[in-house]
Parts: structure tokens; sequence; C-alpha cells
């Protein structure tokens, strides 16, 4: 009783108990190659982050340092800091990064949906597209990265950190994308891959996706979601190629609000992954503000600069 | 008789008369995912460039566009002033920038020999990987890159621009690297891609193409070499995964100098491919000025800012 009220009074993401901490490495959707999604998480006070997709690890790394977030050099942000990778699926937008940083980097887990696993093997750790450092694959395998295949639903703790993750599935036109619900103790955070809306891509993945953190929702646990949009709302839904638009994530969210039943007023929601050019960037900024009839707390990442989450 | 003599007063590259512009896009070998090798090569005063490999393109030109080289959008710089890609081998960090860039892309040729083709047909322009720009691979093809396929040593014209290219093989560990030797007029201009030397490599290739090119030093037509430097003299030889030290630089071009028969003193050289961390370039750096007993005129290409010829 005293909890629901304390929690109606401060309504969401306003208690003062920290729970994670977002350092964005990269936050664009494609082009820009200094600047591709790549956000390390971590709970609020530990250094041991997990790094969810890895566009661009060095380049934001770099940006981090630069604003102080990190007191060290940026070879031992990328060896020590991060103690695995969260991968939403095998677009070379999210995870180049990792691939040319591999040389440097310690041995550490790639977490991901089997699809995308499937694609490190036979695509990116390969001998002529790269070196294979992963521990499948083409011989010989330089066995750095342990591919750890992550089952739909199913918690998963993440080696080296109190981190533990639960893997969905999105549609992202013809690839399998992922969300990624990750732990720290009581709190939450949910991370989105790309996804189309689904009705446009025929499927239920953010319905089925909705319901499953509908009562962290309720509980006040979930401490915000990282989600993409990545054109402005007149992409027409034929080259929408499996991305959302402000029209289409207030659809969503809307549909969210529903299933939750409770208003998502306040709710900290980051948006990830705008595509360049830069007005179109600024367009769909200015489209969410207007379009945000669910007044929810809208945050745009910026390389990095830390995101506290309460 | 008075070309040779003025030849013998001014020296290398000091004739007043422009043969190409070079705008470097990115100049490093690995790891920083916002300044990997790509440079931007035409004749001078055209407009028409090619693009030598094409590690980082979207930030490169954004650079380039910041120091005033381009008075346009970012965009129509990739669109319109590009007019077609010659990548050396199929190592990610020489051509990420191409695949992230192809959906704002033009359609251009992709110039390489066959095996770096293969690549991008089995590896890049996949469905799993991003989606088949190319006009070969999996279907459906979406046809905006023309895969051209060099033979070694044949003179090809490059589409839409007034340059003809040499295709010649370089040794890079497991891969089969490419040097290029682009024309314009009577002026040339050589870039190599990642190589070992010849001894580690146990290979001539770097001896015969300092065959080739000994009797266009000789006749001052060849105005600069592009060559990589990827890690300080300490790296061991065993250690060189295919590339280049100062101290292996030195050697090879003391072979070229030989074959050439003429002293390669104030020969424009220019540095490529320097790896990360930013110490170990600096010792580069230092090494080369040390031990540069052959007085080649050192030049280190910077993100954005042109390097004109002569």
């Amino acid at each position: 009783m005293i909890f629901a009220l304390l929690l109606s009074l401060v309504g969401f993401g306003q208690t003062k108990i920290p729970s994670f901490r977002i350092v964005p490495l990269g936050v664009k959707g494609g082009a820009d190659e200094s600047n591709l999604s790549a956000y390390m998480l971590a709970p609020a006070g530990s250094d041991h982050y997990i790094c969810l997709d890895a566009g661009t690890l060095h380049a934001g790394i770099e940006k981090a340092i630069e604003n102080k977030v990190f007191n060290t050099l940026p070879e031992q942000v990328l060896r020590q800091n991060i103690k695995g990778y969260l991968i939403s699926h095998s677009h070379l937008d999210h995870l180049a990064g990792l691939i040319l940083n591999s040389p440097d980097d310690t041995a550490k887990n790639i977490y991901a949906l089997a699809a995308c696993i499937e694609t490190f093997k036979t695509r990116y750790f390969t001998w002529q597209a790269w070196a294979n450092f992963g521990d499948q694959g083409e011989t010989p395998q330089l066995k750095k990265y342990h591919y750890q295949v992550l089952e739909p639903e199913i918690e998963t703790r993440l080696d080296n950190t109190d981190l533990t993750v639960q893997a969905f599935p999105l549609s992202h036109s013809n690839l399998t994308s992922t969300a990624f619900l990750v732990r720290s103790g009581d709190s939450y955070l949910l991370y989105l891959g790309d996804t189309g809306p689904d009705d446009i891509e025929k499927s239920d993945h953010l319905k089925t996706l909705w319901q499953n953190i509908a009562p962290l929702i309720r509980a006040n646990k979930l401490k915000a979601i990282m989600i993409e949009v990545s054109f402005p709302s007149e992409q027409s839904d034929k080259a929408l190629f499996g991305h959302l638009t402000p029209h289409w994530l207030l659809v969503e969210l809307h549909q969210l609000q529903e299933i939750a039943n409770i208003p998502l007023s306040g709710f900290k929601t980051i948006i990830t992954h705008q595509k360049p050019p830069q007005r179109n960037m600024e367009r769909i900024k200015q489209q969410l503000a207007k379009e945000n009839d669910l007044s929810l707390q809208l945050v745009y990442p910026v390389q990095g600069k830390v995101i506290d989450l309460y």
C-alpha cells in the first residue's frame, strides 16, 4: 500500500534508487561508420558491462573517454569493462565494431539467437572476410569468442556480470531480430534490436513481447525501453524494410499500454537507430514530440554520454 | 636533354604540373571504425573520383566537407563524386564503408581481383549479413553494383572517369591482396593494399611489382606510392600477419631503388594503414624518420585533408 502510494506519487522512473548505467557507444541506424548501434550496460555502480549490439566500439569508447566516463585507455575499456556481447541480429551495422576490434579484444562470450550465431560462423568470422576468432565454424578456430546460443524466453546468466538476459524474437524483414530483457536484481531494462510493426510484418512478436513485460511495467520494475525509430513517418509501409517510424512506434506503444493496463505517462523510452541524413533524424524528433499522446519520457541517446536509470 | 636537366634540378614530385588529387576518407589500419582505409582519387581538376578501398566512407566525407574540400551534402559526395570502388582485398576494414553506405549509393562498379569479388558475393552482399546489392550471388540481386573482375596486369578503363587501372597481386597472409597502378594521361599513382614483405611471405609479388613500375620511376611518371606500414619495427616477423613495419618498408624500397637504378631521394611515399593504439602510430613515424636512409619524402595522410600530386 505504501509502495503503491509512493509509485503513484513519483511516477515512472522517478524513484531515486539507481538501477542501470548505459554508455552509448553508437546510436545511429546505418551509414555513419563512426556512430552505429552499440550500448554498454551495467548494474548501477558496477564496472562490468555487457554490450547491446556492437556496430561501433572503438570510436564510441574514445568519445566516452573524452567525456570522462572512463578514466583509462580505450583498449582497456574494450578489454576489461566489456564482459560480453548481446547481438540482436546479423546485419553489419550491429556488429562491425565487434569484428573490427576482435584482434585487440579479450576472450568473452557472444550471446545471440541461433540464426545470428550461424551468420557469425558462415559470413563474418571466416578466413576470407576476417579471421575466425570464434570457437565454431571454419578451421583454424582462434577461440577468443565463445558462441552462446540463447533460447527464446529462457533466462540466461551473463558471465562475469551481475546480469541475466531473456531473449524474445522480433520480425525484421527477412531476418529474425531480438529483444533483450536484461535483469539486475529486481530491475529490468528492455532493449529491442531492429523491428518492424506487427501489422506490417504480419507477426505477433511485439504483441508477445508486450504481454511478457506488462507485469514488469505494472510493478514499476522495468526502468526503460530502448526501441528503434529508423525513418520519419512519411516513409511508406512498403519501404519500411522491417523498421519503425514515429507513427508506428506510437501504434505499438498504445498496444503496450492497453496490454499493461496502466498509463505509460512518464515512462522512459530511449529512441535508437535513427538513420541519417541529419534532416531525417531531426524530423523524427519533431514528429515524436508532436505525436507523443502517451506522454512518454523520450530520451535521445548521445554517443559517449552516460544515461543513468533509476 | 632539357627535360633531363630539369628533372635533375627539381627532383621527384617537384614539377608544377598537377596530376592527381587524393582525398583520404580513412587512413588507419583497423579498430577505429571512424577512420579506416579509403582514398578518393581523381585526375587534377576533375570531380570524378574512384575510391581506393572503402573502409570508412560517410565519416570521412563529413570530415572532408568540414574542411571545405567539397561544398555539398555528404550523400552527394557518395552518390555523385565517387564513380567506382577499387577494393584491394576482402578484409572488413577495407570495405565496411561500402557495405554500410550501399542503401544510399548510386549504381557503379566494384573493381577487384576475382577472389575478392567472390567474397563480396558469398560473405558480405548476402541476405543474412546485409542485402545483395550486387549483380551476382544470392537471389534476389538488387544489381546496384556491377562486379568487374580485374585480370592481373591488364589495363582496364574505370567507367565515368578519365582513369585506367592495372592490378598486381600482393601477398597478405592467407589472402591475395592487390596493388592498383592508376593512370591519368601520362601520370601514374601506385596504391598498395595490405602486403607482407616478400622475404616473410615467401613470395616475389613485390619484386614483380617493382620491376613493373621501375620504368615509370625512371621517366618521372610515377607521382607517388601509397604503401602500408601497420606495426612498429619491434613487431616480430612471426606476428606480422601479412603486414609491413618501418624496417621492412625500407628493405622493400631499397629493393625498388636497386631495380629502378635511380635514387629514390625525394620520392613521395604516402604511409597508409597504421594500426592503433596511438602510441604505436607515433612510434612508426619516429622509426621511419630515423630509418629513412633513402631520403624518401614521407607523407602521412590525414582524414578529410587533400593531398595534391604534381
